[in-house]
C-alpha cells in the first residue's frame, strides 16, 4: 500500500492574467525600479513575501505612493478615479490589468454611456468588481440569485460577470433576470474560460483520485472554489498554502493523490509539494503526471 | 336570476397595428384604388368579407397581383424578397407592417449584419415569423423551451420574439438559453405590450365573471390564447366568431358576463354581442361597462 500515483491538474498555477502581471512586476524589479503595488498582486502570501524581498512595497491607496515609485496596477484592475489620481500626482504607473478584466471594464463603460443599466454579477467587495463598478453610472451588483428579484431596473440592461465567478451561480442569476421586465438585455459572458477549465479539471480529478490537495492562498476565492468542488465530488480534500500545512495522516489508505492549484499559485510550489510527497510519504509515487484524467 | 352585468375588457378590439392597417386599407378603397391584399389582413372572416365587398382582393403571392393593383402588405410584415419582387414588377404597394414588427425586423437585420446568430422565439409558420426570418442569415426559430437544448449556436446570439408570443413560454425559452454557452447574448423583448395587457385583463375578468365570451377568428392565435386563459382562470368560457355561435343555454345561472376580443376583432362586433345579450338573454343586463375589474 501507499501512494502509487500523483496526478497534477494541467491548469494548475498562475492563470494568464496573473502570470502576465508577475512577469511585468519582476521585469520592473530586475531593472531596479521602485514598485508600489496597489494592493497585493495576488492572493498568495508566499509570492507577496518574495516580491517584497525583491524591493516591492504594498500600498493601499495611491496617496501612500512616494514620488519616485512606480504604481503597479494589479491584474484585478481599478476604477477610473485611480488613474485620475495617479495622473494628478504625476506618478508613473504600470498597468497589469488582466486583458479579460479590461474587456469587461470597456463593456461596462460603453454600455453605461449608451444608457444601459449595468448589472455586475460578482462578489460585492472583490477588487475586480470594485474596479468594474467605477466604469458605470449607478451600477447594480448581484451576488446571489435571490437578490435579482428585489432589483428595480431600467428597461435597457447590460450584464457582465466577474471573470472568476461561479458558473452555476451566474447561470441562476441570469435565469432570475429573465423574469424581470425589460426591453433589451445584453448579457456579456465576461467569465474567464480558464476558470471553467480549471474547475472542470478538478471535478474530474476528484472523482479519479483518492484524495485531492488544493494549493493556494486561504484568501483566494478561486482556490477556495476549487477546494469546494474537490470536497463535493471527491473522497477527501485538503486546502493548503504550503508544505507545513500537510499532515502525513492524510495519506493513509490513499493510492492516487490529485493535486491542483489556484490561479494565484506559482507552479514551483506545486512541484515542491509533489517532491515532498515522493520523499516523505511511504509508497512508490513514481513520476508524477500532469495530465487530464 | 339572469344576467345582471356585462363587463367588456378595455383592450378588446383591434390592436394599434391592426387598426392602423385597417385605416390604411379603407382609406385606399374609399379613394377607389384597386387593392390586392397579400394575405388576409387579419384573422377575422367577417372583416375580410367586408373588405372584399368594398373591392379588395386577397392574393397569396406577388405574382398574382395585376399590374394596376396596389399590393397591400399587412401588419404582420413580409420578408425582404417580397419587396424586391414588388419592385422588380414595378408594382405600387402600401406597407402596413406594424411598427412593432418593423422594429423587430430592423433588429434582426442589424444583428445578423453584425454576425450575431439570430434566434427568433415564435411559431414557425406564423406570417410575422416567416417575415422576420427573411432578415437574418441562418436564423433559428424556437417555439418550445425544450427545443433550445438541442440548438448549437454561435458565440454571439441575438434573440427576438414574435410580438404576440406567450409571455410565459418566452420566459421559459430565455431561461433555457441561459444554459447555453455564449460570449454575448442580446435579448430584445419585441413582444407587444398590448398583448400582455390584453391577457392580464382577461385573466382578471375570468376570475371576476361567471362566464367569459371571447370574440375573434378561430384561426387567430392571439384570440385562441385569450380563450385558453379564460378557460384556465374562469368558471366557463366560450370562443365565438359572431352572434350565431352563441347558445342561450350558456347563460343559465350566469349573473356576470365578461367579454373580450382578440386583436383582430373590430369593436363594433363586441358591441353587437353586448346588444344581443341585452335583448335575447333573460335578466336585466343594464348598461354594459368597459372597465378594468
Amino acid at each position: 500500500m501507499g501512494v502509487k500515483k500523483v496526478v497534477v491538474a494541467p491548469e494548475s498555477g498562475f492563470c494568464y492574467g496573473v502570470q502576465r502581471a508577475m512577469d511585468m512586476v519582476e521585469r520592473a524589479l530586475r531593472n531596479g525600479q521602485k514598485i508600489a503595488l496597489l494592493g497585493p498582486i495576488i492572493h498568495n502570501p508566499i509570492v507577496i513575501k518574495q516580491l517584497e524581498m525583491q524591493g516591492a512595497r504594498i500600498i493601499e491607496k495611491v496617496s501612500e505612493a512616494k514620488d519616485d515609485e512606480i504604481v503597479f496596477i494589479r491584474s484585478h484592475g481599478v476604477p477610473p478615479d485611480i488613474y485620475e489620481e495617479i495622473k494628478k500626482r504625476n506618478l508613473r504607473y504600470i498597468d497589469a490589468t488582466c486583458p479579460f478584466v479590461a474587456r469587461a471594464q470597456r463593456i461596462v463603460r460603453e454600455m453605461s454611456q449608451k444608457n444601459f443599466q449595468v448589472v455586475i454579477i460578482g462578489k460585492k467587495h472583490h477588487p475586480e468588481v470594485v474596479g468594474l463598478r467605477g466604469y458605470a453610472k449607478d451600477p447594480v451588483v448581484v451576488t446571489e440569485p435571490f437578490e435579482v428579484e428585489k432589483l428595480s431596473l431600467k428597461n435597457k440592461i447590460a450584464v457582465v460577470v466577474q471573470t472568476t465567478f461561479r458558473k452555476d451561480v451566474f447561470e441562476e442569476c441570469l435565469k432570475k433576470m429573465m423574469e424581470k421586465k425589460f426591453e433589451e438585455i445584453h448579457i456579456f459572458n465576461t467569465r474567464c474560460f480558464t476558470t471553467d477549465r480549471r474547475q472542470e479539471e478538478v471535478k474530474k480529478l476528484s472523482k479519479y483520485a483518492d484524495m485531492v490537495i488544493v494549493i493556494g492562498g486561504k484568501m483566494s476565492s478561486n482556490t477556495r472554489r476549487l477546494y469546494e468542488i474537490a470536497r463535493k465530488y471527491g473522497k477527501k480534500a485538503y486546502h493548503i498554502e504550503d508544505i507545513p500545512d500537510i499532515e502525513k495522516e492524510w495519506f493513509k489508505g490513499v493510492e492516487v493523490v490529485g493535486i491542483c492549484a489556484g490561479a494565484s499559485t506559482p507552479f514551483w510550489l506545486v512541484e515542491k509539494v509533489v517532491k515532498w510527497i515522493k520523499k516523505e510519504v511511504k509508497g512508490n509515487a513514481g513520476e508524477y503526471t500532469v495530465t487530464n484524467v
